[in-house]
């Protein structure tokens, strides 16, 4: 079995794809809700055999992948939701004005499919953001097409997976061409320039990203490419709430910038702190608690080692505290940094890049202009968190941070991602390439464009644009929203 | 007056841009709504010192300045409306569900303004797309700042347009910075690369807008660049359709193609006409009724004269007419060129490329093959229209012109674009290079970008997030949606 998809190879699943679009387009919501349902219950029942491969492949350990395989599905039951719900249509009908000046035709507007969508997989999620996470169910789900390219890290669950997901989508009556799948890099960078390829999703580092965005927009006929990049998920921690509780906000850190070795695209990799305030000490004593963990493969090893060297290496930083019992290249000791904020300010392209794994660099600050300056140095992140005393008055914060990340925390800690109507996960770049969230129902927004029908006759409309409503969707008429 | 604004003096505008944006975004909605109004009321006041300028700069004539003056107001007012309505905002509310697996924290979803936006005027709609027209009101409405890049084709008129606007903006109470102009080729390019502009609108050629979108893409963090660059706008006539209405089709043809000098994006620029019909005698004789207008400005005298040689040299491609009393390059004779469905499947590159200005190509094919044949070599555009005869079945077809166009007109031509709820003015690439629109409510939404506040206090909470609701804008509440 070749890990690599040939282009004749990759060509044929295009075009499968290409073929199964207007079926796919042209099948009922409810349709495909049951096609994603069906999806989630195949996974469920295969979680059994799946989750062993995932673990020789990646390392992770059980229960964290069993609880994986259990997000997958849920996000794919999410988008059945959403589907029979129809808001995600956005459906506006304005009936005709022959008064007007000039007269108005009757207008009626809905999201259709965009067509065959590329899914890039990441490593860190090999469930959830991979062959079957949300770029392929949030694509599914409003009628596209799928082709994943599968992640290298995780070849034989891509592919096992990807049976499942196959034999899934047939037995609920999908259209043959609604899922494939492809490996090797040569064809990953095919595919997104395949000319019938008309949007892709991606999730991973900044600089693999950044190489297909630009051969994205690059193409002839540019296509979006939504993709998650990277992020530091800048925390700040105010004096009052370091005062107040200085050993709990200590182990939720170290919780949170370790967990899953560090390689969640939320970790929290920044973290301002009042200057004197004892959290390092704090940081330091509750890092006992954490464990080295092997990290997913060796680029990642490779470049967490590069990132640490470089952080390590700059004259401001100290190293508070190292977890290094046991740790190896593979399995790299939880380690805490610190710096001062005239340090991150000075030189904020090595201060505060990414590093991705289980590291955080904490950033003294002295006052609010100090603290506001580091913020100000920052680029665009998923999350930013802020920890205050209760009743403390954040509001201004709030603003700063909202200005930086498409999540703003309020205590707690950014590494879960909640999967609901309202979630998202994006940012200014480089978190994201886009206005538009990967996670959450509003993902499917990526992957449909509007079409306006003027003056249609009845029979031509799809049930979304219907006079009657057949669908009972909320839509907005002659400017008034209309819920079902 | 210099026709090119300096660096510095570009940074400056663009300085107070960011400088309004915050003051921008924590304005109200009914505080944008007037400004919008304002600026309206303004520009209706100023139409009578404004018309004879843009009369002057582009040989259009009155009565059309005059509409267009109108239209642009609307629109101002329209952007007012979708404020107050406040489901731009997109507020989605998930309370927390602490006994989920894993426990869901509360999350609150609203969309925020992107950031300072940078407007390229068009130089065909002097006033609805260009100073203070669709893309400059969709970004205020939203709360951004907006820096124009004024078209030179009608640069007296922008400057006092940019006066009118800024002076009822500040009226109005808006903060200083919230708009600006600048002109020149270099202080373009130099805008859409300015670290602190967020995103872009443009509208005007392929060619110009290709070199923008790219320097776009190419920054250190690139910016969404939204941009309408060229449409053929497919017209497809049924042999029933023909065979019942020739002239009252040709005589509406010929209307829509020559309006304007035939320099709308939405003209209808190929037509697919049944081989054997009468219709090109037809056309021929509505064309009479057609007068010579001036183009617009050197640039699209080239363009036009370059691409009607290209076309015209083709073997295939044969005069039908043209309406040549009194033409020069300025003022050229509305031209109708045919071809054939083989030719133009044969050689699309030649044949289905824009020709800017007062020409049409009609394309006979024999049967539905070659008919889906041509609609099958043709690229995205901004709208595809279908005459067929009352009751025929034009379903197939209908699913066909959708997936090549934003909007798709039964009966009618498409050069007239009501502003409404439900607008669409966009398509596939080359059309405009995103999945949203320029005109309509919807446009909003280019300049807004998601925050999600994940257990926030209520003291920070925007008002659209509130419990209470206070300003009774649509909200989806635990995935329910609710109307106010």
């Amino acid at each position: 079995m070749s890990a690599t998809t040939t282009a004749p190879d990759l060509d044929q699943l295009v075009a499968a794809a290409s073929a199964a679009a207007p079926a796919m387009a042209r099948a009922t919501g409810e349709q495909r809700a049951r096609w994603l349902e069906a999806v989630a219950d195949a996974l469920d029942a295969a979680g059994g055999e799946l989750v062993p491969i995932a673990i020789a492949e990646t390392h992770m350990p059980e229960a964290r992948l069993t609880g994986e395989v259990a997000r997958t599905t849920g996000q794919l039951r999410l988008f059945a939701a959403v589907v029979r719900d129809g808001g995600y249509l956005e459906a506006i009908i304005d009936h005709a004005r022959p008064d007007a000046t000039p007269p108005q035709p009757e207008l009626r507007r809905v999201l259709v499919p965009i067509g065959p969508v590329a899914v890039y997989a990441a490593s860190n999620f090999p469930f959830a953001f991979s062959v079957a996470g949300g770029d392929t169910a949030s694509a599914l789900a409003v009628g596209c097409p799928v082709v994943v390219k599968a992640h290298p890290g995780h070849l034989e669950l891509s592919r096992r997976t990807a049976d499942v997901v196959r034999a899934a989508l047939a037995g609920a009556g999908a259209p043959d061409g609604a899922f494939g799948l492809v490996e090797g890099l040569e064809a990953g960078r095919d595919l997104v320039q395949h000319p019938a390829i008309k949007a892709a999703g991606f999730t991973g580092s900044l600089h693999g990203g950044r190489v297909l965005f630009d051969l994205a927009n690059g193409r002839p006929a540019p296509i979006p490419f939504y993709a998650e990049l990277g992020s530091v998920n800048p925390v700040v921690i105010t004096p009052a709430a370091a005062a107040a509780s200085a050993a709990q906000l200590a182990s939720g850190l170290v919780g949170s910038f370790t967990l899953g070795a560090g390689q969640f695209c939320t970790n929290p990799g920044v973290v301002l702190v009042p200057a004197g305030a004892g959290l390092e000490d704090a940081v330091a004593e509750a890092l006992g608690a954490a464990k080295p963990a092997p990290l997913l493969n060796g680029r990642i090893e490779e470049g967490f080692h590069a990132g640490l060297e470089a952080l390590t290496g700059h004259a401001s930083v100290e190293v508070i505290a190292r977890q290094g019992e046991g740790a190896t290249d593979e399995v790299p000791a939880p380690t805490v940094l610190a710096t001062t904020a005239a340090a991150v300010v000075a030189d904020p392209d090595t201060l505060l890049a990414e590093c991705f794994g289980p590291v955080t660099l904490l950033v003294r600050y002295a006052d609010e202009a100090e603290r506001d300056a580091v913020l100000g140095s920052l680029e665009g992140s998923l999350t930013a968190t802020v920890h205050a005393a209760p009743g403390e008055d954040v509001r201004a914060l709030a603003e700063t941070l909202s200005g930086l990340a498409g999540r703003v925390l309020f205590g707690g800690w950014p590494t879960g991602v909640a999967v609901t109507w309202s979630q998202h996960h994006g940012g200014p770049w480089p978190a994201t390439t886009s206005i538009h969230t990967s996670v959450g129902a509003t993902a499917a927004r990526r992957f449909q464009r509007p079409v306006v029908f003027q003056d249609a006759p009845a029979s031509v409309l799809p049930p979304a644009l219907q006079d009657d409503n057949p669908l009972g969707i909320p839509r907005r008429v002659d400017g008034t929203l209309v819920v079902g």
